[in-house]
């Protein structure tokens, strides 16, 4: 029995987040689903976990954790000696420039990205109308941080520098999502952008989790 | 002559989340304005520092930061030996709590808060008018999230635990112009939170960031 439990769906995108991470890093981990279509995470036992009811947490040992971006850190920081080097933890000014453009992921990247794979995706799912204007507003916000990136990435092969982390792996389960839609374009017009992405996706743990999520 | 820049102005609430960080950690700093009003972070020297022409920068030796929760998080650990121990790096579980309350407040606290702000405090600074249905949504929004935090600073004195962090520092630029607005009553009608708020609002670096920026 595998000593780090996940609770969560690898067709979540935080859950995603996660696992790529724990692969990359080589942690055996249990997967315990959480079946989000009958709620089971707004019970009880699953709010004592994770307080916003939201997929994944981790517990590993006697601690707890959710938000996928803290774990990723936590198992980068924990697993430091295994796996792929994802947080460069032996080189302040790296470990720096990593969490510089882990962070652009988080404030700049996601907002847009997530609001896209909403309507064009998720809301697919459920039979719900796509907001094409919001897709339009977001789709240009993504551009323009992708304009950013495409210059970033003509200087370094990954975003933090010539080496691969956690900075370049967070941005992989949305932009899943989006080279399955019309908006991958975005991607794929801009030479350095879809160079990165075709190398980030083809490292092994991401068709792991992907061929587990069978999506 | 101090060795860390910051390039930013201290009312802008990303720069004031840098400055907390550094004047807990008692670390010299020499802060660089830039006028926004004159669009001096959409220069082309300015985007040599920070590529999406917004501030701070810090500036550390021969590394450039962006992104101010990145910055807290270099700042804390590359001078942990001095000052607040904002990140508890002796222990790992405690630093994984700090990295998980830390990301609650990027990702569930800081969207409604940060758009509240924008529509009570930022526009009327611009003669622009109020969109009282966000104001609305997103003041239920922030509600939930404060609901949770009643729960936990039931428990513990502080969002991590029973320390004061790097989570709870990184509430404190936005809190601070939400409490300027009715909408203060989203703090002061949870007494837990009311109480975190009053004790996280009175330490000393915050009357000196506030004092500079005159508001």
């Amino acid at each position: 029995m595998a000593a780090v439990k996940v609770y969560g769906l690898p067709l979540s995108t935080c859950t995603a987040r996660v696992l790529t991470c724990l692969i990359e890093k080589g942690v055996d981990y249990e997967l315990i689903p959480i079946d989000l279509s009958v709620g089971a995470h707004k019970q009880p036992a699953f709010f004592a976990k994770q307080p916003f009811g939201q997929v994944p947490v981790l517990e590993d040992g006697d601690v707890t954790l959710f938000e996928s971006r803290a774990i990723g850190s936590y198992v980068s920081y924990k697993y430091k000696d295994q796996g792929t080097d994802l947080f460069r933890l032996g080189n302040i000014n790296e470990t720096a420039l990593v969490g510089v453009w882990a962070e652009v992921e988080s404030q700049q990247y996601n907002p847009p990205i997530s609001t896209i794979v909403y309507e064009l995706v998720i809301k697919g799912m459920y039979g719900m109308t796509t907001d094409q204007a919001v897709v339009d507003a977001q789709s240009e916000k993504l551009g323009n941080v992708l304009d950013v990136y495409e210059a970033r990435l003509t200087e370094n092969k990954y975003l933090a520098g010539n080496f691969y982390s956690l900075a370049d792996q967070n941005h992989i389960p949305y932009t899943f999502f989006l080279m399955k839609t019309p908006l991958a374009s975005l991607i794929n017009s801009r030479p350095h952008v879809k160079a990165w992405w075709e190398d980030i996706s083809s490292r092994p743990y991401f068709q792991k989790v992907r061929a587990n999520a069978n999506v």
